[in-house]
């Protein structure tokens, strides 16, 4: 079962709401004797909490974490790890309008009719506030990744916002340089432009991110029902405003030839088997292939502006709503690192299962 | 744990290689007291089953699934069901050339170098003939959901073959009468020439296949980790060939603003809300709106063409690979009753999960 | 999988060591709009709480549980549920010297062995105090069941210490008035007079609990593997310092014939069966019948004691150890809320299963 | 969820009726590479089927099983395993006056409460006959086993008949002699004389089975629930009739004190740790010690006898039950291969968990 927990063998089970004291993860299965740090931690939660640029919302929540428990003397000790972050500026009367009304777009409405019960505040338990502890978590794989595979290398940018994609050749070099992280400096100053005009104007637009891992050894992957892009899947579609999810040509596989799309095989300098193209983002039938495993998903614009839009009461009265709180214009900028974590703990999981599996012995080629 | 087995309470582990004596699934979780006949199963079975028009493989399998267990006098038991199907006709001497040489594009090398050892007659386990075990047990959840939502319809077709479109309106009526449960006729015509020339020079091409819900009430899904979304993302992804996943707007959600996205909300004549148009794709939060379900996703272009593509060998020697066995030009039409399936699967154990957690009560509106 | 985590729909996952900050669970899964208040939970956790008389360890711990989320004005949400206990009293330098010695009879060798670091103040995550956790997972599943079944009833009691067993009658009246829970007051005089020797001289003993549920109706439990009695087996034997677990006549099952041991059924008054002996505990293939649920588990006497014990340190070198920490003479005692509260926790997600599959509906006798 | 599966990462997922045309199981998880024929699998079939002697049911079953996939070239592939074995001696007719009479001891009457629908012939999906796909799973186990621990070696065997221990000293060499594997040639003629005197009465007996593990290493165990003993104590619990589990000293562990209880450490000529004793079974805070492992169980005696008991029909009516078939006076004995199957897959389980969480790391002593 998986009301509120992912992952197989590297399992996290996330709780807490948007206004509650505090919202956190258990993090279980973690190969024990792994260096753990709160710092550690608290890097990769800096990347994505709010407040930090004009484009994210201006709630200021430090979103300090603390380790519970699972860590000794500064290493993981294969039991569980608990991570709590505490809220700290949670302004709920901001919120109170809202009890009695449904904001369209939101889960606001369907959390009540499925149970008949909603912390409102904030969208509660489906604020993407959640996604705090699972940046939180996948520092936590992320520590573990570098210890097992230390040439791995995960990255997240955006490569669309609304209509704009990115002009010119991609720098990967830049992602760190610009409040969107996308990896052109030329694009993030038109993307900024666009952006501050639809901040101004209280409305929202959509983005896609790409999340690529490089250094994946190939054979990793449990198919048929936890194939290493099925899980991806999941993944990222789990994520607050995901509605499409692409791995590798993803939906445009579609208009694509057999002996377009097919990657051509040779052997490579080191000995090892080297790809001609990357069509199948690094996975076919489920497993690594070796190459770069990439995957992309699209985040829907908030629907949280300050444009009217219809709406319902619990009550049965047609209503309008205006959204009046701490919103992001883009909330797929700061999906960009949640993107990442979960990258992380998926590609930890399935390295976990296949070493359980086949105990780590490969077929070799040549 | 999920290598072989999917869902959370309907659940589902289907065995079986394309070449080897029989495959299957087991059932389980299934509610007592369901009528279910082998004949009801072989229904959605011989939608699937090769050999029914030039477009797909030509190899002949009746695919004649058998009830093992768990139904008996007719009825599901609630005890675990088992169907199996035998394969008949498997010419494994076509593939005798591939036992040593990978084909670009196929999970032969991943499966390889995971394992190191594979079946690979007909791409063993990684074949698309593992589906087969999933329309059946999709045949036994519909027969389940039937008996739950008499009004509930699943619907797939193709809305794309190639680079090609739907030309004109849609027409459900018209998804039956065509090879390619495409809703319109004249693009029934325009696809069959544009495959019939593709089969010709021994290449294929990909498509995307849509799969709508119709009747599901509001409230099913469990979030966080196991959306309604998220399932079914999962699900299809899970599918072979599959490289790409959307829910109602998907990837072009990313190009909205928030007031294009959001679906306003009204009261409809039954006093119950209706919403003015469906670009989050019936889910909202991981829960069902009640509107229509809508999930597309694509299909790649088969690997096995008889152009060709270069490529190497177990003993690590360059060489080119021209796939002759029986294969698909298009594989994405036999994709479209696995979509079915698969969602038929996932909304049953999404109901089930619904069950146990709320027992049925809805939070109400008005 | 369940590293950490019991239960398959009702979902417990519990975190924290003896010496750390605070330890705790997250309850999933659990039915919404249920009461649920902390004092509701602190009533549960008093019970087990140590320090409370001399027969229990003197670590003196409020064991005041906080609700962090997944209730909102005092009902459940549907949502993760984190509740978490501070640790006040924990003297880890009474442990400093064991750091480097492995006591007899604990987990201190084999944590050891396995993970290779270990939290070695006072058990770590091998300690007894993650019994807490279950007590308050416990205290929220018998607040849905009190909401679902108000007349069942749970009832814990101690029916051995050592080598004596109970004298005379049973009188459930007394379990409340005694320390060790025997539902009879001459034997908890016995006992007392028993265990103060066994305290005085450093020494420690064992001890047998009987959990029974009243007024569960038949038809509950999931066979084949997740029986009711298999998941009742698991959550005893899960218990610090189970080492055997019985249902109904248990291990005397064996010194039985066909015709003792079958419980005759007849009609009752009202038309339902009623049986005329429960030698079965209550539960036949893995299903309840209706009677009184019974099982029995064995706790061993704790290994803390004063006597000094040979062992070996982690350099490989011979010693002695006695134990001076502050421990129970008798840990079975305190294994009575533990043993009710997992037997809460296991019927009520054999509850939501069933409900779930069957939705509720029973076959008729009569 | 674990309706018909057990298992976390070694999964088997069984299916069938004691009078359908088959049954046999989904072996999942198991690692690639390993050889294993279905030789191999009958050999252990055929220590468990009937109509052995004339000690154990006279239903003549060949128990023949056949591998339908995930093995390749005589060579497990990773992928999941499909073991058949078909019925081939249902003499339904047997059962025919039982379809409205609940038999007194036996699920018969649960499954109906419950499903409101069960196949009655033989117990259906209750029947001991599952238990054959336990032992089949088991020889899959016994086969990897083998491959990554040698000296590992797994030996069941009966220490008690009815109200009838063994006599004098326990001769493991005996176990194979006898039609009850009991380890005493003495034992053995006493238990016969006795038994053949209950079968000619047309009554039935419980047993003790105890199973023990002998070379399994240090470190073996998943704390807190999935601990080893946890794991065995479901394991032999969801096997049919089981009342009890006990691990090492059981539930005579009560009787001790702490003394007596720990096991004390020294250190070995090998340089590493022996134990003085084993009241612990082998286990330490759910992990194995690296001594034998020790479980034990009862099983209770079969309600199928010819002596009259008072029970109810479906309609509500009281009657008399005498139950003709052919049964098994000590269904304990068949019992014995299953307890071994069950500890085979569970080891092999752990040790996976093991492999994936530490990757075989362990804390080195001295």
């Amino acid at each position: 079962m998986s009301f509120n927990t992912f992952g197989h063998l590297f399992r996290v089970t996330t709780w807490g709401e948007s206004h509650g004291p505090a919202l956190g993860c258990t993090v279980d299965g973690c190969p024990p004797g792994v260096a753990v740090t709160e710092e550690m931690l608290q890097h990769w939660l800096d990347r994505r909490k709010p407040g930090q640029n004009r484009y994210t919302t201006q709630r200021r929540e430090p979103d300090a974490v603390k380790i519970l428990s699972g860590v000794f003397e500064g290493k993981t000790t294969g039991t569980s790890i608990q991570l709590m972050i505490e809220n700290t500026d949670q302004r709920s009367k901001d919120y109170g309008e809202i009890a009695e009304t449904f904001r369209p777009g939101h889960a606001d409405i369907t959390y009540w009719q499925k149970y008949g019960i909603r912390d409102y505040r904030g969208g509660g338990r489906s604020s993407a506030r959640e996604t705090a502890a699972r940046v939180a978590a996948g520092g936590i794989a992320r520590a573990v990744l570098a210890d097992m595979l230390p040439d791995l290398k995960i990255t997240g940018y955006m490569t669309q916002m609304g209509p704009h994609g990115i002009t010119g050749d991609r720098d990967m070099a830049e992602i760190e340089n610009n409040p969107f992280w996308v990896p052109s400096a030329a694009t993030a100053d038109q993307w900024a432009e666009y952006l501050d005009g639809l901040r101004k104007s209280g409305s929202s637009v959509g983005a896609v991110i790409e999340v690529v891992a490089q250094g994946l050894p190939a054979g990793i992957g449990a198919p048929i029902y936890a194939k290493l892009d099925t899980d991806l899947a999941a993944a990222m579609m789990s994520i607050n405003a995901v509605k499409g999810v692409e791995i590798g040509e993803g939906m445009n596989a579609a208009a694509l030839t057999g002996e377009e799309n097919a990657d051509e095989i040779s052997m490579g300098p080191d000995g090892q088997p080297i790809y001609g193209s990357n069509h199948a983002g690094g996975i076919l039938g489920g497993i690594s292939t070796g190459q770069d495993v990439v995957v992309r998903f699209s985040v829907k614009p908030t629907s949280s502006i300050l444009k009217p839009r219809g709406s319902v009461t619990k009550s049965g009265k047609e209503t309008e709503v205006v959204t009046k709180g701490r919103h992001d214009p883009c909330v797929g900028i700061r999906a960009v690192p949640v993107g990442e974590a979960m990258m992380a703990c998926v590609l930890l999981d399935q390295i976990l299962m296949d070493r359980a599996q086949t105990g780590g012995k490969r077929g070799q080629i040549g």
